[in-house]
């Protein structure tokens, strides 16, 4: 073990900052940080918007499904997948990039930096005495998040990460077993393995809900899996990336 | 600064690894910290698999597009998008998940689970003194990637990550200027403003390439993405994702 690894196992999701603002100096070495991240042949094919605006955070906010820690954070950042650069190169040079700014895998390689990018900055932050959160709620109404921020085509935000210094000190949520997930050479297709799996991760989920600080609940990973995915949500999105020039092809 | 933004910024891909294994302590560490990472609605969509078994690595070399790295390497870990757990608690609980698992918000969830998880195993790798390089071409040949590593309907292997003990130390790769990716409070569409940026680029670029201690050529990040994009790679992902449930509906 070592100060990375103890920053990494004690990840827990913030939603209560104090009101204090990140600093400048703050932002630019979480940004900087996320930038350090590998990125597929160096194509960068992704955008961070920071948003310190109060007005424009209140309304994202409400699109997020009125999650307040949108809105009251140290500063919130905005992490889009974007190739609009790379189209910017196709005009300038005169070439024609569109059959492969078009493809899935131009979609998948943009989403893949974006992402890994913002863990660099969700470490970073952490490490610097900060909370964070992901905000996925953005993709409830991106056609409105994306006339907000002004992005252009070839870009969509993809979620957002709420930054602050923490306000409470939630428990550490247990995951699923490390055999659940990883599987050595082959992955294990076998059922009644998977189902094992998840009755155990069922039984712990039932013991840390009981057994929490706050917000003590019955509630097992299967319920909650099957109350979420039961019902279809944000089916839209594959229009909105069409609209912005991501077919998916 | 501190210990964990140093080892984020010194970032490099390693490319050439000691003869050396990863032992299963480092695994387990490295796994852990992965699942630590923030999952949309703790839904954990992503699985890893562990390759070390020296023939599976070989074939993974060549499927990647005959990288040696690939299968000289202490430990290669393959990272999926993975909705087979989701699926098999479907069948148990006898309700029907299909509208949502094929949809192209539950892709991206996937997708940006498995690269959260992907980059704290990068990070927790570095912190051991190990390097780390990501595979992307892993999908040059998805087919026979997942009929290699038996991966089933609702698991997508994305990319992989050789993990090892660095027997080279490169340079680190300078990135698109901080005020190029980063955007304060809305996206900033100018198309002289982003000319700027990628010239600024080129120019750093160039630069880089003229003084580094090995591998020295003349090259830009324009010209590279010339190259990169105007021919189409991997236009057979769309097909391959739609044959292991992921029409993206």
């Amino acid at each position: 073990m070592n100060q990375v690894i103890n920053t990494l196992l004690a990840h827990r999701s913030i939603r209560k900052f104090k009101d204090e603002k990140v600093t400048e100096e703050q932002i630019s070495l979480i940004v900087k940080s996320a930038q350090a991240a590998s990125t597929s042949s160096n194509i960068q094919a992704y955008s961070i918007i920071g948003i310190s605006d109060e007005k424009t955070k209140e309304t994202l906010a409400h699109l997020a499904g009125d999650q307040s820690y949108v809105a009251n954070n140290g500063i919130f950042l905005v992490f889009c997948a974007d190739l609009y650069r790379h189209e910017i190169i196709a005009q300038k040079e005169k070439v024609d990039f569109s059959t492969t700014l078009d493809s899935t895998e131009k979609f998948m390689v943009a989403t893949i930096d974006a992402s890994l990018a913002a863990q660099n900055a969700a470490i970073a932050a952490e490490s610097l005495g900060l909370g964070v959160c992901y905000i996925g709620g953005l993709r409830n109404n991106l056609h409105e998040v994306s006339d907000l921020l002004n992005t252009p085509k070839r870009v969509v935000p993809l979620f957002g990460l709420a930054i602050g210094y923490p306000a409470h000190q939630p428990d550490v949520k247990p995951r699923l077993a490390t055999t659940a997930v990883y599987h050595e050479n082959r992955y294990n297709q076998s059922i009644s393995k998977t189902e094992q799996d998840i009755a155990n991760y069922d039984q712990k989920m039932t013991e840390y809900y009981e057994s929490r600080n706050s917000n003590k609940r019955v509630d097992t990973w299967s319920k909650q899996i099957v109350k979420k995915l039961t019902t279809p949500t944000r089916m839209y999105i594959k229009k909105f990336l069409s609209d912005k020039h991501f077919p998916l092809k």
